[in-house]
């Protein structure tokens, strides 16, 4: 499995994304699920991975072939000059819907799932930024003000805390939190679910990332997170009221 | 769908259900989940539901059935004859299975599932209290030290408060809170779990029950921990350190 976030603020779009991968519970790998693309002072693009693994691997495969052949001939469309994220998103989604036709018989035949699905976060020159999760059937939806963030892969878990956090006004130190926090609760339950993890920033009119690195499972900032969160969770549950229960 | 909680502690049973069942989003009713039994100084026994409802209330009623068999005739066996709780469980197992056994092909022709688990919880006279969850075939498990609780349906965006709180030493005031907060958690982010809720407690030796009551939705009680947890959440996750994922 795999657990993703994609937060969609006023002030930037987070996106914070595991790497393990298993087929069964007896062959666990670690893949990087999130690819960036960066044009500065033009775009910013992150896509974010869950599902078969082979189809992933293809998508980000053919965008970025698709970026080989535009800088030898520019009039060809990939995601570094599609004229808007909306027109991103769809070529991101027909590339994922593409891939689905090829393999899904073949897979199924053989009682494995084709099944994958994506986050799409970016803001190009000229555009404000989007978040918009793509389905395996290539279509897509995009996070408004009522929905400010999407997840992949084993989102229970971790759901709780971005329900009580995350509004489009929360700023990104704070959003930056609630995904550290969500991640740990999801890594902490679900064997699935393995660092080391991936992060990425991609301010409001930045065109650009102001962050983007691993996570190590040695990590300072996410192992104090982890355990400033275990404490803080120990003595709220401490401080609520007692439980009578009587009848 | 259903979220039921068993807790087996030091000092005791608790088990909490919800009573939300749904046909499809179109189709929402509410239906009890825990069915209690008690003997006085002889034995108390809990069974929650979840799954296909068919099934489930198939597996009480026939359990009823054999009660009032038992009562004309002490020669058969119900539960509450049983000689051992292990025995119990293996009456409700094989009583689950055969439901199953009788109304899977016709259902699973329907396109619809004939899935059902249970939680078994209870003590009865020179025994000890014990916690079991009974799968779909009849088989089941049962709770210990390592593993002192058991969650049916949506269990997870509940399970990281349990897997931090819950330990068989916890006392069962602290057990009843850390299970309301449970519950809470996942009445917040998942439609299909609904109140009101049943909640029941058997002491450690006590042969009855201590608690054995509804939850409704005006209820002070879990209205206040779930306010008073939404608070200190909000507090703990204020308390954390900053973040500054730099780079």
């Amino acid at each position: 499995m795999t657990y993703c976030i994609g937060l969609k603020l006023e002030g930037g779009l987070v996106l914070l994304s595991d790497t393990r991968t298993n087929a069964g519970v007896d062959n666990v790998s670690r893949y990087r699920k999130m690819f960036t693309w960066e044009v500065p002072d033009d775009r910013a693009l992150a896509v974010l991975t869950a599902g078969n693994l082979s189809i992933t691997q293809g998508v980000i495969t053919r965008l970025n072939r698709a970026i080989v052949d535009f800088k030898s001939d520019p009039e060809r469309e990939c995601i570094l000059n599609a004229e808007s994220m909306f027109r991103v998103a769809q070529i991101v989604g027909d590339t994922l819907r593409d891939l689905q036709e090829r393999h899904r018989q073949s897979l199924e035949a053989q009682g494995a799932g084709a099944d994958a699905s994506l986050i799409l976060a970016g803001q190009r020159a000229g555009g404000s930024h989007r978040l918009y999760l793509i389905y395996s059937a290539g279509n897509f939806v995009e996070a408004t003000d009522d929905t400010p963030f999407f997840q992949l892969g084993e989102h229970k878990y971790g759901k709780p805390i971005l329900d009580r956090v995350i509004t489009p006004q929360t700023p990104i130190p704070i959003a930056l939190k609630a995904a550290m926090v969500s991640m740990d609760s999801t890594l902490r339950s679900n064997l699935s679910v393995g660092m080391p993890l991936d992060l990425a920033v991609i301010p409001t009119g930045a065109l650009a990332f102001a962050v983007r690195r691993r996570i190590e499972p040695d990590d300072a900032e996410f192992q104090n997170i982890s355990a400033e969160w275990s404490n803080a969770l120990r003595n709220a549950f401490d401080s609520l009221p007692e439980v009578v229960a009587s009848g």
